[in-house]
C-alpha cells in the first residue's frame, strides 16, 4: 500500500490541541514522522513505526498537586496499582497517549477505504444538555455525510443550530471554569456482511472494548441502544428487503435498529454506534477533597486543559473504529481465502 | 479451592428455562457435571471442564424458517459469515452457549468471594418502558443488596413496586405474541483498589466487551453512563474522603459518578454497570420480510422462545463480571507479588 | 468441509496403547465422537468439538507413590507449582492429555491436505543406539514416503534393517524393566512459500515451541540442526535454482539445509524437522530415591507403562505439525487476500 | 526498580558489532536512551521504552543484489510472503534487530536478579568441528561461571585451550572468505520450582520457541538433548535427594538430565539448554545460484558481515532465556498469590 506522513498528518490535525478558543491552549505540532516499515512510499509488509515528539511541556504547572489526588483522575488508582506514580500530567493515564491511536488508525482506514471503500465518520451529537433533534439525527445517519460537513463548526456537530448552542454550552463552561461533556455518534458505511466472530468477539463487543478503553468515556451504545429496550420486538426487528444490485445479490434490512450487526456479525448495514463521554476532571473551580493522608484540602488546579474534549475525540472514536474493523476483517479474510 | 457441582447449579437454575409463565417453555434440567481439575471436591490448579446435556430440542420447530432468515437474527449473517449455516435453532448463536458462561461465572464469582469478599449482585432495573425510579435506585446501589432480595419476584427487580408494573409489561407482550426488553443494572463491592489496565484494557474496557458479547445486549454505562454527559465537571467529579479502617489506610470517593473506576483502575468503590437488552427477536407475531433469495413473504415462527429474556439474564450478566474480574485480579496479583 | 469421525480415528489408532508387544498393555479403544460444529457430515465454520472417554483405568496401580515424587516425572514440579497434586496417574502431566492434539491435528491434517495437498509424514529415526544410516535417511527425506510405508513396521521405521535392530533395543530393555529413547524425523511436503512470520514467530520457533510440549522431548533440530554447526558456509548455503512448472513460476534450491525455512518463512522445499525423546521415566527396575520429605527410599513402579514411547508419538508430531502449519497459513491468507 | 541505561548498556555492548578482529567491521555504538516507563531512575510499572538509533549505514553496499536472492538469506522469502522486500540491507530480516531483544532482556534480567538472584551465563561451546571436551563441560555446568569468566577470550569460551582453538577456526574462516556455525550453552541458575505451564507452554517449549526465534538458530536442546535418547531410563532418570538449607526445605536431584525442568515445570535445578547457529549465509566465496527471474548466474557479496556470529549471540541468548522467564514467573506469581 503507498503510505507516507501526510495519510496520517491530517487526523493527527483533528486531534491537536490548541486548534481553537474551545480548546485547551497548550500547543504542540504533533508531527508525525515514518520510522520503519515503507520504502520509497510503500509498506513493506512489515511493522510500521511512527513517531511524534512532545514538544510543549511544562511540568512547574503540576507541582502543587503532588499531595493531592485529583478528583475523578488517575492518580489514587495509579498509585494503588503501581506503589508510585508519575509526578506530572498524568503520565501513562494522560490523554496524550491517544495520539498513537489516531496515527495508527489512519494507516488503518486507509486501507479499509482502498480495499472496500469503507468510510469511518464520527461526529457530535450531544454537549452537556444540547443534544441533535431525535429526527434530525435519524436523518443525518442515513444521508452519505463527510468528514468536511463535520468539520465545518468548532464542535463537530452537523446540524449548524445545534452546533451554536454546543459553542455557547462550551464557552459556560470556559467562563465557569467548569467543564462539560458530551456524546459522538459514529456511522461507519460500506462494511462487508461476515465480520465479527459469533461469541465472545463479536463485531459490537470488540467496538465496546475500543471505545471505552479511550480516556473519559462512560457508555457505548450499538444501535437503539439503551433506548432500544423500550420498544416492543415487533417494532424493533429489521425486517429484510431485497438490496441485489448488478454487482452484488444481497439483503438489507427496512430498519437499522440493529445498528449493522447481528449476532455479532455484520450485515452489511452501516453500523452505527454512540460514545458517552464525561465532562473532564479537571477544572478551575476549587473542589474540596483531601490529601493522599487524607487530610481534607482546597485544591486549585492550573494546568492547561480543555473545557470539553468531545470535539477533538471525534477522530480518536474514528481511529478505534478502524483498528477494530481493520482486526476483524483480517481475521475473516483468513476464512474466505479457505 | 474446594468445588463441586452444588456450588455451580445454583447459578444455572437462575439462568435455565421454564423457572416461571413468564419465560419460554422449554424445558431443561441443565445439570452440570465436573468432568476434570478437582479431586476429592478440591481444584487441582489444572483446567476444569464442566460438562451440562442439552435434554429437550425439537429440530422441527425449525423447519419451515429454512429458507427464510428471521429478522434480527443471526441466520443471515452466519451465512454470510460461514457460507453456511446451521439448520436448527440458531445454533452457534442459539443463547444456549450462555450456559457455559453461568457455569465457568459461578467458579470465578466463589473464587472472587473467598479470597477478597467480592460480591457481585445484578437486578432488572427497566423493562419495557417500566423503570424504578430514579430515586429508589440510587439507595439500592448504595445499599447491601442480596441476590435473596434480587430473587423475590419473578422479574428479579427488587423494588417490589416497580417488579408487579414489569411483570404486567412482560404479560401485555406475551399476550400480544410479542416480546420487550430491558436493563440490568450490576453491583459489584469490595473490589481492590488497583484491578484494570492502564490503556487499552482498562476495567471498564473488559467489562463492555464482556457484556456485549451476550446475546441481545445494546449498551453498556459505566457509573453516571450516558447521563453523565449532561452535567458540569464540578458535579461529576467525585471527591476523596478519608474511609481509613483500623485494618486499612485508604481513601473513598463522596460520590460514585465514576462507577468505582478511574483511569481505567479501579479505586476501591462499588464498580457499578448498566446493561441493555433489546426485546427478543423471535415473537409469535407475523413479520412482513424477505427470504434468502430476496423474495417478500410472511414469516410466522414457532420455536418457544422467551417474551422477554432480561431476567433469565441476570446470572449472565453477574458471571461475564465475575470472568472479567478474575482474570484482571490475576494479572494485578503477578504485579503485587513482584 | 467434510467431515466425520473417520477422518479422525485413523490417526488415534496409531497413538492408541496397546497396539503391540513393544508397548504398554493399557487397553483403551480412543473412539472419538464429534459432538458439535458439524452438521451432515459438514463443518459449520463454528468450533468442533471432539470427545474421547477413558475406558481403562486403575488408580490402585498408582497407590504406593503417594509419598515419593517418581524420579523425572511431574509430581515434585506439580507439588511446588500448585501446592496439590493429582494422586493418580500423573494427572495432567499424563501423556494420555496428548490424544486430544492427535485429534485436532487429523481435522487440521485434513484440511491442509484438500487446500494445498500439504503431506506430513513422520517415521523413527532413531531408538538408543540405533540410527537409520546417514545416507539412507538422506534419501528418504527426498523420496516420496508414506505412511503405508512407516507403518510397516512395528517401529514406524521406513528402513526394514535399522527396524529390525530398533526392535530388539525395545525388547531389550522390556526384558530389562528398562526404557529407551529415540528420535523422530518429519518431512512436510508442498507447503506453500511464504508461511511463518518473520521475528518472534519464525515458523521453525513455532515448530519447536509445539514439538517441545511434547511430554518427553528433549530437543528439536530444523534443517541441518546441531550438524549444521560443524560446516563452513559455503557448503551450508542452499543455492537456488528455477524450478518452474507450467503452473507456477518459482525458484527452488539445490540443497536444502534450511529445512525449507529461510528467514522464519517457508520457501516451498519441504520443511524438515527432528525431534528428541528422552527414554520413558516410568521403568521397573528399582530407583534409589527419597520421599517428598527427603527420607531416602527404594522406588519399585508398578503401574503399566511403555518401554519406548517413540513409535506412539510418530501421530503426535504430525498432529503438532499440522497444528502450526494450519495456523500460520491462516495468518498468511489474512495477507494474501489483502 | 531503580532503572537508568547503564543497567543496559552492557549487554548492549557485548552485542554490538566491530567487537574485534573477528567480527564485521560495522562500527555502530548503540547507545540506548530509556524514553519513558521511568521517572528519577525509577521505574513506573507502566511499559518502558528504549531507543537506540542506527548510525553506520551503507546501502550502496547491499546495489548488485538487487536482482538476485542472496542464498540462505530471507529475501526471497520475503518476497513471497509480502509481495515486496526492502531493498537494503535485509529490512526486518537483518539480524540487526535483535539489539531490541537484549535491550529488553537487560531489563528482565535484572528484575530476575533482585527478586530472586536468577542468574543467566551462557557461553560458547561449540564452533565449527571445534568442542568443549564433554568432561570440561560437565564441569562448567556445574560450576559457578560467571560472565566475566566468559568473556576472558574473543570467542567467550570459559575454557580457555578450546578458545585458542576455536580463534583458529574462526580466523581461517575469514581467511577463505567464508563462515563458520557454532553452538552456545546457557545455564540459569536460581529459578524457583514451579515455574512453566503443564501442556503447550511447558518451560522448555516457551525456550525452544524464544531461541529458534534468533536469526540463524538451527537447534535446540534441554537438558541431556539429543545424547538423552540413546541411554536407558535407569541411567537418565534424575533421583531425588534432598537439598533442605536451614531456609528452605525442597528437593534436589542428583544428576540434571531434565535439565531443570519436569513436566514442564522448573524443579529447582538449574535449567540447561543449547542453542544451534549456522554458519552466516553472507560469504565473500563465489556462489553458483540463480536471480528470481530463474537465471543462473555468480554471486559476489560485498557488505560486512560476521564469519563467525557466535559470540556475539551470547547476549541474545542470554536476553531470550530472561524474557521467558520473566513471564512465565510473572504468570507464576499471579497464582502463587492467590
Amino acid at each position: 500500500m503507498k503510505l507516507n506522513e501526510s495519510d496520517i498528518q491530517g487526523q493527527l490535525d483533528r486531534r491537536k490541541p490548541g486548534q481553537s478558543k474551545l480548546t485547551t491552549p497548550r500547543k504542540e505540532q504533533d508531527l508525525v514522522k515514518i520510522l520503519s516499515g515503507t520504502e520509497a512510499n510503500l509498506t513493506l509488509g512489515t511493522p510500521i513505526c511512527l513517531v511524534v515528539q512532545n514538544q510543549d511541556f511544562k511540568p512547574a504547572d503540576y507541582a502543587n498537586m503532588l499531595d493531592i489526588p485529583r478528583p475523578s483522575h488517575a492518580d489514587y488508582t495509579y498509585q494503588k496499582k503501581y506503589g508510585i506514580r508519575s509526578s506530572s500530567g498524568g503520565g501513562r493515564s494522560s490523554a496524550r497517549e491517544t495520539i498513537g491511536r489516531v496515527a495508527a488508525g489512519a494507516v488503518a482506514e486507509k486501507w479499509l477505504y482502498e480495499k472496500y471503500g469503507i468510510e469511518i465518520i464520527a461526529y457530535v451529537s450531544g454537549i452537556g444538555q444540547i443534544q441533535i433533534p431525535t429526527e434530525t439525527e435519524a436523518l443525518l445517519k442515513q444521508s452519505m455525510l463527510k468528514r468536511s460537513d463535520v468539520d465545518q463548526n468548532l464542535v463537530r456537530c452537523p446540524d449548524e443550530k445545534t452546533a451554536e448552542l454546543m459553542v455557547h454550552e462550551i464557552e459556560a463552561a470556559l467562563n465557569d471554569q467548569d467543564s462539560v461533556g458530551g456524546i459522538i455518534t459514529c456511522v461507519c458505511r460500506n462494511i462487508p456482511a461476515g465480520i465479527g466472530e459469533p461469541v465472545f468477539d463479536k463485531l459490537e463487543a470488540m467496538l465496546a472494548h475500543a471505545m471505552l478503553s479511550i480516556p473519559a468515556t462512560k457508555g457505548f451504545e450499538i444501535g437503539s441502544g439503551f433506548d432500544g429496550t423500550k420498544v416492543k420486538g415487533s417494532q424493533h426487528n429489521d425486517m429484510f428487503t431485497s438490496k441485489t444490485s448488478s454487482s452484488d445479490k444481497k439483503l438489507g434490512t427496512k430498519t437499522n435498529n440493529s445498528g449493522g450487526i447481528q449476532g455479532g456479525i455484520s450485515n452489511g448495514e452501516p453500523v452505527i454506534f454512540r460514545v458517552a463521554f464525561k465532562p473532564p476532571a479537571t477544572i478551575g473551580k476549587t473542589q474540596e477533597t483531601c490529601t493522599f493522608d487524607g487530610e481534607e484540602c482546597l485544591l486549585n488546579a492550573k494546568g492547561r486543559h480543555d473545557p470539553c474534549v468531545v470535539p477533538r475525540a471525534v477522530p480518536i472514536v474514528e481511529a478505534m473504529a478502524a483498528l477494530v474493523l481493520v482486526d476483524q476483517i483480517l481475521i475473516q479474510q483468513s476464512r474466505v481465502n479457505s
